[in-house]
């Protein structure tokens, strides 16, 4: 696939003009902006720029309310739990996490779950928010049904990511991942490429290993059955039921704690209804948070410094990859697809924006694509 | 392995007993107990009675130190800090998690951690504390390093397994696992049964696969490289980096919050130092605890009811095994191993113990094993 590379200033103002141009006040679109750059900036494709025109499909098919207002129904001084009345993932969920942060700094804790939410980005931009005040975040989402539990044939659970951060020098530490093995994006790039797909990944509709992307994912749409391993497999002996076990707790605290609408009913008649989980926490309710961040870095560093396996030239910790991707982005720019980049010159006509006004005049070969908005 | 059968009330005096005689009072004795025969009733027979000759050992060794006291070294409404003073794992975490439960019934939830500690057994049995009193248990724990990080070939975290447990009908969720793909004691199964190992489990001291449980159980004792590998096994492709990532998070609520010794330091000159995390949370401070209870029991019902994989009998929730075990030794009585038998008269033996008043004239055959005591 083709790159372009942008300067970060020049994409943040495209997009914030553009949910602007789609409703949003500037500060809402200052929100979603930066949680779409961050994912980009960290150089997961998948959740940045490239989801720019499932936002404005879903916001056009009503599957997104605009003017939704998150609701607190329920609140104690460590907990809310949030109603997101079908409005924009990302604006609910900055609500929920800036809630979590604030009794954090009261009460040493906070948990906000939120339910009847979308699509809210890349998990890791909410624990991030509370590692900016010195806190430690986790953030959680269950999704569309994707992973099959050990032993069945039909996907019962989302991708279900949990996304821990935590203040360490010289970067925090940065756990972003989906608790099955891959996410349904892994799936598509690999139909794109038309390669077989890895053994270990995914099942066919009578609940057997496949290499088949198409199939798989076709499957996954129509809901016949299969889907994606959790991780560890589709056997116990390599863990198969761990993997289905973190998707569980991933579930437990967006779709249970909130009331709301678990995996496997969620994307159903035209509904969203994803559900989150936050947590920000003060390090200082175990003792002083200076003593704790450097007892943590100490740590890190010990395995950055531990024996390589043979033939392996670096052991990351996590947050490492996303630290290195950030001055690769200061260095040369936002790499965005070709065909993301047509994309938002779709988005840009159907808006009556300028895209030259913010681009320049871009060499970009349409014939070969088809229009994001059918 | 032959296995003899035991009446639970018989095991309890007797380990009980034991215990006492060691110089525990009853009412420590009878938590120990409790822990050691949970495993067993559970169906984890390697964190049950199989273990009463280590933690013996651990005592007379002086590892383990019988007098010491759990002192609360850090305090919050929501949190403690306890240091262990490396006493006995199950007091030092009995104590924990009953603080912890104490915190979530005044404040909604409740987090203490650890330092200082021995191993505690099944991390499960304090999860399920905070189910007895109707809230959310999770429990951690890091050990002596066992988990090789992705690249690495070396092992620098525990098996650190993560337990969670939470009220549900018929009867509670209940994830207990290690976040390395196997157990060390997985390792020690294959080895006395002289089998090769399964692919993606083990790493030689170079950092390469390997299924020679021997060399690698060798290596680990040693701290001479390899180990066993993340949930995920040796490469990103399989997801190996998220398991090393949840065994991160164990490492974070155990060692770290409670400014203890990491993974790769404990266990050296004669001090074990592990650490333990422990959460208790009151379901109320999310809505109606009756409610949340039906929702994610509905949902575990509905996981069960899933179309299963083609060859598959059952899909099971977690807890649900636990569940099948308990009904088992309710019915033959509790299945331990003959060399534990063995290993139970020993300490019998040496603590002037009336072996046959427990257990009457048993044959057992001692010809073959060597003393527990060495």
């Amino acid at each position: 696939m083709a790159h372009m590379y942008f300067q970060m200033p020049v994409l943040e103002k495209f997009v914030g003009d553009a949910f602007q141009n789609v409703g949003f006040t500037k500060e809402e679109s200052a929100i979603i902006t930066d949680v779409l750059l961050t994912a980009d900036m960290y150089g997961i494709e998948s959740h940045g720029m490239q989801r720019l025109s499932r936002y404005d499909n879903g916001l056009k098919s009503g599957l997104i309310k605009k003017d939704a207002e998150p609701e607190v129904v329920f609140e104690t001084p460590v907990s809310a739990v949030i109603d997101g009345h079908d409005g924009m993932g990302q604006l609910i969920s900055y609500k929920a996490m800036t809630m979590a942060i604030e009794k954090a700094k009261k009460s040493g804790i906070g948990i906000v779950t939120a339910r009847n939410s979308n699509h809210y980005g890349i998990a890791g931009y909410y624990a991030l928010m509370a590692v900016k005040e010195g806190l430690v975040g986790l953030s959680t989402t269950n999704s569309e049904a994707i992973m099959v539990p050990t032993f069945a044939s039909k996907a019962m659970l989302g991708s279900n990511p949990l996304a821990v951060a935590v203040p360490a020098d010289p970067y925090p530490f940065f756990f972003d991942a989906s608790t099955s093995v891959v996410t349904r994006g892994k799936l598509e790039m690999y139909r794109k490429a038309e390669k077989e797909l890895p053994d270990g990944w995914a099942l066919n509709k009578y609940g057997k290993p496949s290499t088949d992307a198409d199939d798989v994912l076709k499957n996954i749409a129509s809901k016949a059955g299969g889907g994606i391993m959790p991780l560890g497999g589709n056997t116990e002996k390599l863990g198969s039921h761990k993997g289905y076990g973190y998707g569980m707790l991933v579930e437990l605290l967006s779709s249970i704690a909130s009331m709301g609408i678990t995996s496997n009913h969620t994307h159903q008649n035209g509904k969203g209804g994803t559900c989150h989980g936050f947590i920000a926490l003060d390090p200082a309710i175990f003792g002083d948070p200076e003593a704790l961040k450097e007892h943590f870095s100490t740590f890190l560093q010990e395995l950055r410094d531990a024996p390589k396996a043979e033939g392996a030239e670096r052991i990351y910790t996590h947050g490492e990859k996303e630290a290195l991707a950030v001055d690769r982005v200061k260095e040369n720019g936002v790499p965005v697809d070709v065909k993301t980049v047509i994309e938002m010159k779709q988005m840009a006509d159907r808006l009556g924006m300028d895209f030259a006004a913010y681009f320049g005049e871009l060499d970009l070969d349409t014939s070969s694509f088809s229009s994001i908005y059918s």
